[in-house]
């Protein structure tokens, strides 16, 4: 079975080294000095490692059961819920005036990644419960706040978020789900809402739905639509959980991956609803948790292909197979260990060399929103929701990939389910479906994103690239850093400029390049991300830092991201320069 | 639930536009006009849309189960195997002195590719039988294909293959089977196999094992290593199946795919076996089916990936969601289909392009096997032998990204099992894993095949691009294929002299690009493939082909090849020229 120990020494080095989040303006960021942080990573390292890791493989197996119209978790997920509830790992960032930590978002999203590389499907009770909490706490009065957000801060009430119905997706101006207004203000809410993440279960006393829905008079599209409030049990006005609302669970999903999570159709026959936020501006309030909600779907990409290269790493050490071509580094074994094969090796470089700068990325886009929340920094809100799609929709094809890789390692042995390795595959998978499709995050980033504010923020992010290099201009031991990233900014670059020369002729020319755009900007990121790392380690290495090892393994991973996977850059700019020509060309009926 | 239609068309275009078999000077292709491919591709075609293809998904949901020590197949396989078995399916190209029909292994190939298309797990329980069937047709004595290979043509006995065991699988030099000589000269077998494809089923009243053992007196390593046959039933000298045999199976694993196929623990306990080929051979008895194995399985991952592909087509015609940019579609509708998406249409023409370039470089590989047999061409049989590993990795790798891509069209409903999408991404992934792992398909090719001969058989590939390009020197028509596949050849070939420069002092520095090589030396064969396949097209649009939106679609399929998978190329070579120094830097115990 798979184990996992939480990377603590990487992530204090991304949180201090690079990010050097204890020196920063932040409110909030001076208190997070590396104790403090190591000791509540090691925290929820050990409740990963103990607890959730050894329930992933039982979550994958068991899944979800759906019995007399109630959803039964998987073995020992209501005692591990419990222990992630009674422990305060629920409440991190929340509000303190609702029970909550008041800790910086970053902060949660360092312990987020461990408990998704432990348990992706059983963090998901928690990630959809943090959502709603958002949302209500960003458009809910305050009667609405004080009656839900306790309880929520806590998980001892869950949350989900309802959009798609069988016809709709992306499309939500498709939507069919009614929102008829009754005489008390309250709104009975009927449709139908699948792939329902935690839509029901067995480890909360009630389970706050949010809810799209269109109301009467809002027009036809997604302008119409309107957010719900919809208890599973209606809560009473002293707080406590009354009748059933008339709210149930159609089925439950039998997916690729994450069994452990319930996904379920929702059947809403007349439930009563509280409108959330403004009448008809239900998707603007849906969207003011998206970067969020994207950047936690992106961390799922990397966060689980750290697991699964923490496995990799393990077998290809244990497994003894053939001899290593330059001689036997095994003399007394049977056979060398894989570890010594180059080919295992170019393997496990590209895993943990996207892994490691995935998670900087991850982090530094955090500190961002913390940024742009606490300072009110408009311009960190610009550049953070510039890059919300490349995480999600890089970090999760990529991560997908890295755990296929990783897989791969494991040989036939990877392919038998007993093992745990095939469930980090299957689970990945999700990453890139949900939460927009990684085909409508390039959308959003081509389409939208890049002309934001008139590009301003596309505008910032080529200029910190350029600061960054310049920072290493005549520094020999950063060169190898520093210029690819320059090639592969530059190759970003002309990518825009070719959509911009092209765009307004034949829109089509942007929209056929808008998948290479994206992955092309998410190896630009990452190589900012290992150039800042490398530099990072160089530093320690100068001012004495003990632990050389490690240090010199940042800058030796750092060296192969920037030599093996930047190359992809100059693939994407080819493809993007074809333009749409090639990929408009076919008529409909001749696929 | 996924459908699928056989590609007769696209199957026709490669067999007699391309390749032209009908003309060729290999004996038994004259008889394949195209009146008769058509009739024989059509019948395969219609048992595999109406009998396998619906029995697809229920072998995947009900799986194989072991019972009482009897592997039961899925609900319809028997009486399936009865009908492909009746329609005479399984001999194709069986030597006609055992009942086979000695048809060339190119139409054997063709008539595959449906097969595994509609049902790869199902199609193995065959597949694995001609391989056991080609073996003992090579290497037995006269009685011993006297006595299996007419009840292994008609599959009333099917075989299997038994090289793996717990401890290894790569290096089979570690094998712990024995076999004991026995005075009557048989020998008893004792030892575990793993992943013994159609290991035990009902469907067979025998089952003939082909055991890789260790006899005595064969010295370390694999050089020790003999073939056996062991039959499940003992057969008696009246060819009457009798007592059963000391072979038993231990175990059905639970895959992640394929799960209509019984993959076997079995034992052997003292099991009676016979000796196939030369004491202490059994290697290389085992490896001279390799080329038609591996070329099975790098046809598997086309296959399938030409399955999902049809299914991702139908979906994104049927299925409305948003609206073309550059205008309504679909105006009475409530919304356009998928498929009107530049990004949707971006990822199909990934997955046709390459599917129907892959198609013609395994019927091309198919023929040049015919050719190296039945004509005794050493050229033929070099060059192939050259091709298998990048036919089977490359296949194999694209095949299962292109199945990825595939259920992405269908969004979340892809992940959903009812739909069976994701079953093509389950089952596809094995091909990537068995008949020696992609990453050893790349040792074989970059450690092996490149310097047999003296590197003859490399050359004389390059030899046929360039011969190729020449051949369109001037035509303008031509020049979006040649030059492509000038620049790719040109930078396959850097790549190889990188090696030869630098491969004495660092090994290393090879096998660490060995794996990119493997892709790159891929897309320079799909190229040549489309270069030729858009020359075929111009020829027969130009002699007044009727078929004009057939033909314009292939040249326009493969103009997409050209300009959006061939830059990949220049991406593996600058991998390949950064040389072993990234990949080996890290010390083990740093990763």
């Amino acid at each position: 079975m798979p184990t996992y120990t939480a990377p603590l020494k990487d992530m204090d080095f991304v949180l201090h080294n690079l990010l050097q989040i204890g020196s920063s303006d932040v409110p909030g960021f001076a208190d997070l000095d590396s104790g403090f942080t190591s000791a509540v990573l090691e925290e929820a390292g050990k409740i990963a490692t103990d607890v959730l890791t050894p329930l992933n493989a039982v979550g994958d197996r068991e899944g979800c059961v759906l019995e007399n119209g109630v959803v039964r978790t998987p073995t020992g997920f209501r005692a591990a819920f419990d222990q992630i509830r009674d422990g305060g790992w629920t409440s991190l960032d929340c509000d303190p005036d609702y029970g909550g930590q008041g800790l910086p978002y970053v902060m949660a999203t360092a312990v987020g990644e461990i408990m998704v590389s432990a348990n992706m499907a059983f963090n998901m009770y928690q990630g959809l419960t943090h959502g709603a909490y958002s949302a209500i706490h960003a458009h809910g009065t305050a009667a609405q706040k004080a009656m839900y957000l306790p309880k929520m801060v806590t998980c001892e009430w869950t949350g989900t978020m309802n959009l798609t119905e069988p016809h709709c997706g992306t499309d939500l101006g498709l939507m069919r789900t009614k929102a008829d207004p009754q005489p008390d203000g309250s709104y009975k809410i009927t449709g139908t809402k699948i792939f329902i993440s935690a839509g029901d279960h067995d480890m909360a006393e009630n389970i706050i739905h949010l809810v799209l829905a269109k109301a009467p008079g809002g027009g036809e599209g997604s302008k119409g639509i309107s957010l719900f409030i919809v208890p599973k049990v209606m809560v009473g006005d002293d707080g406590k959980p009354g009748a059933r609302n008339l709210v149930s669970v159609g089925k439950i999903e039998d997916k690729m991956g994450i069994h452990g999570n319930a996904t379920c159709v929702m059947n809403y026959d007349g439930a009563t609803g509280y409108l959330l936020g403004d009448l008809h501006k239900g998707m603007r309030a849906m969207f003011t948790m998206m970067n969020e909600a994207r950047l936690g779907v992106g961390l799922q990409g990397y966060a689980v292909a750290e697991a699964a290269y923490q496995n990799a790493v393990g077998y290809a050490r244990d497994r003894l197979q053939g001899r290593a071509i330059t001689g036997t580094e095994n003399p007394t074994g049977p056979a060398d260990p894989l570890i010594v094969h180059p080919d295992i090796r170019r393997n496990l470089m590209e895993q943990k060399s996207f892994v490691e700068g995935a998670r900087a990325f991850t982090f530094w886009a955090a500190s961002l929103i913390d940024r742009s929340v606490r300072l009110n920094d408009t311009a960190a809100e610009g550049l953070v929701s510039l890059l919300i799609p490349v995480l999600k929709g890089f970090q999760t094809d990529m991560g997908f990939d890295m755990a296929v890789q990783a897989q791969q390692v494991w040989g036939g042995h990877g392919y038998i389910e007993d093992n745990g390795v095939s469930q980090f595959v299957r689970d990945a998978r999700i990453a890139q479906i949900y939460e927009g499709a990684n085909g409508v995050q390039a959308l959003d980033l081509v389409g939208r994103k890049l002309a934001t504010d008139g590009g301003k923020h596309v505008m910032a992010f080529f200029d910190i690239i350029k600061t960054e290099c310049k920072l290493h201009d005549g520094d020999p031991r950063m060169a190898s850093f520093a210029e690819p990233l320059k090639t592969a900014s530059k190759q970003l670059q002309q990518a825009g400029m070719f959509f911009m020369q092209n765009a307004a002729k034949n829109p089509n020319a942007a929209l056929a390049g808008s998948y290479d755009f994206m992955h092309l900007m998410g190896h630009v990121c990452l190589g900012l991300m290992w150039t800042r790392m490398a530099k990072a380690a160089f530093v320690a290495l100068d001012g004495g830092g003990s632990d050389t090892t490690f240090l010199n393994a940042k800058i030796t991973t750092g060296r192969f991201y920037m030599q093996r996977h930047l190359p992809a850059c100059g693939m994407h700019l080819a493809r993007i320069e074809s333009g749409a020509e090639p990929v408009m060309a076919l008529a409909a009926d001749a696929f």
